[in-house]
């Protein structure tokens, strides 16, 4: 159990990232998790378990298990169900994780070289594949089709959302309402699956599920917001993530949204060359970090991700007060404040 | 509904498959998965239906659904619920077929160009990764947790078999054992969950859903062994597949594996330089065919896939004779007869 008391280390590491007050609240139960997640990825097949945990362990923040966790804790659950789900819903995170990487060709992932980097683009597929199905074992186990429900539709809408992705990268007519549907996919679906899963484990009333359904859905956007915004952000390198990433992938972003809205011709003709020719030149980041900051492109998507924050945290108004209601309130205001 | 009926036409058109006994036996009801499938793989997400309509109406022999319709039929099912299960086991291939097109950087399957070479590596990933959600959606939709632990077992065993033969790929070293560790993982697995979910649905004994599991999984082997001889043999470009896909991409099936057994030093070289160092030369694939001949590897691999679907014939003997039972027997003497 090597590896699960190295993922436990980096990830009160990670305290940085805006965490803190959900890590502290979930310790003992995040801990478990982990001894799971090191046990449920082993196979016979040597290279599964050396690839998974070259992701696994790569100091991932554990965000979307913690929100199962203290989801779980919000309702009042007192059993171990939720230890085996919460893996799961890593698993399904890290498999779209894998399989992302593998679509974006991506180099870096949390300052490391991704997993088919270094073992090229077919493990990484396969591997994926097989979490994937390993999380779909681990629900069976535990038995609830309600939770089936829930994360076999978040996996079909994740997917459904980094196709819209593609499809909408390097294209600047893409508009504001196109970027809030792929990040309500790609990242709001699980993070509200994750949160309602706490709830059907507590078997709260469908009130309460929807509550936490809600609150996830809306922390995720904010913390997607917040993230697609670092990308054009000093503060980015020191989260371990490479700066520039997204406008060299010639992802639209929010900010690229409002800063072609708000742009005259020669602005225009800057963000085509960039992001739909992809013919890049020495200082267009640098460049494109200006327009953004001239037209308050990233001002204003800092403003939708508070929105969105508050909304998350309005979400949770019906259930008592304590520690876990506390911990998800501050984990909402402490990730949106990352990017100061 | 104009896919559906192509689909159907074109299955009718695959008879030289060798799938007669079993495409005659289900015609209305293979019909109505496919207007299942085609209804399922709907997205508002315009490339999801173009990607997967082009893989799922490229013609496939739709052998897996066939089986968990016939053998419901073996069972005495007379209600609907094998038809969405049909859909699910074709949506859980389909996605491992365009993942192993992914991966393989394969050029063609069925004769038509692989969806990564028409739209990129990216999208196919994603499409898989959404068809295979959906099919969980769907087995959560029928509700039985047995064929959710079934079909998510089957899953998780195809993604090492596929992992573990590209471990295997290249390495003359690589034995007999191993050659049926994968063929039993990636494609066995799925032909017996296949078959073994008709006696779920059917509420049949435990005695009799194994019963179909070994039919169906001696099947597969029987199956992909006569698939591996294939691409050594003249009749394979009249099936729609490239004849020597398999020699070009190194993979160690088991004619390989008896004739590099069976060589002498110079014979033995010749293998390493076509699979290890994937140095090819023109007139290489008619040379492996020439040694393969020399030594018996294709009449002993032959041998071996007769053994097999004699054993999974005999897997049957427990049920009562009529037009379901006839029709599975002789689909496998049909299958293991293709090779001639």
């Amino acid at each position: 159990m090597a590896l699960a008391a190295e993922i436990d280390k980096q990830a009160k590491g990670s305290a940085k990232s805006g965490l803190e007050p959900l890590s502290a609240l979930v310790t003992d139960d995040l801990q478990a998790v982990n001894r799971l997640i090191v046990e449920h990825m082993q196979s016979p097949v040597a290279l599964i378990p050396q690839l998974a945990s070259h992701i696994i362990a790569a100091g991932g923040k554990r965000l979307r298990p913690m929100l199962t966790l203290a989801s779980a804790r919000l309702c009042g659950y007192e059993g171990e169900r939720h230890l085996g789900l919460a893996a799961c819903v890593e698993f399904i995170h890290t498999a779209t994780l894998l399989h992302d990487d593998v679509v974006d060709a991506s180099d870096l992932r949390r300052g490391l070289a991704t997993a088919n980097a270094v073992w090229g683009n077919k493990p990484s597929v396969l591997v994926g594949d097989f979490l994937f199905s390993r999380a779909f074992q681990l629900m069976v186990a535990d038995g609830s089709l309600d939770v089936l429900r829930i994360l076999s539709n978040a996996s079909a809408v994740i997917a459904e959302g980094e196709v819209l992705q593609l499809m909408t990268a390097n294209d600047t007519t893409s508009d504001e309402a196109a970027y809030m549907q792929v990040i309500e996919a790609k990242t709001a679906a699980l993070f509200a699956a994750a949160c309602r899963v706490g709830a059907v484990v507590a078997e709260r009333p469908a009130a309460e599920e929807e509550a936490l359904e809600r609150f996830g859905s809306c922390f995720g956007v904010a913390f997607q917001l917040v993230d697609d915004i670092l990308d054009y952000s000093a503060l980015q390198g020191e989260l371990g993530k490479a700066v520039g990433d997204d406008f060299r992938d010639g992802k639209i972003t929010l900010p690229v949204v409002l800063a072609f809205q708000r742009a005259d011709e020669a602005e225009r003709a800057f963000w085509r060359r960039c992001l739909e020719e992809q013919d890049h030149r020495d200082g267009d980041l640098e460049q494109a970090i200006e327009y953004m900051q001239r037209h308050d492109a990233l001002a204003d998507a800092m403003g939708r991700a508070r929105d969105y924050g508050e909304t998350a945290r309005r979400a949770l108004d019906g259930f008592a007060d304590g520690p876990a209601k506390q911990a998800l309130l501050d984990v909402v205001e402490f990730c949106v404040d990352r990017a100061y």
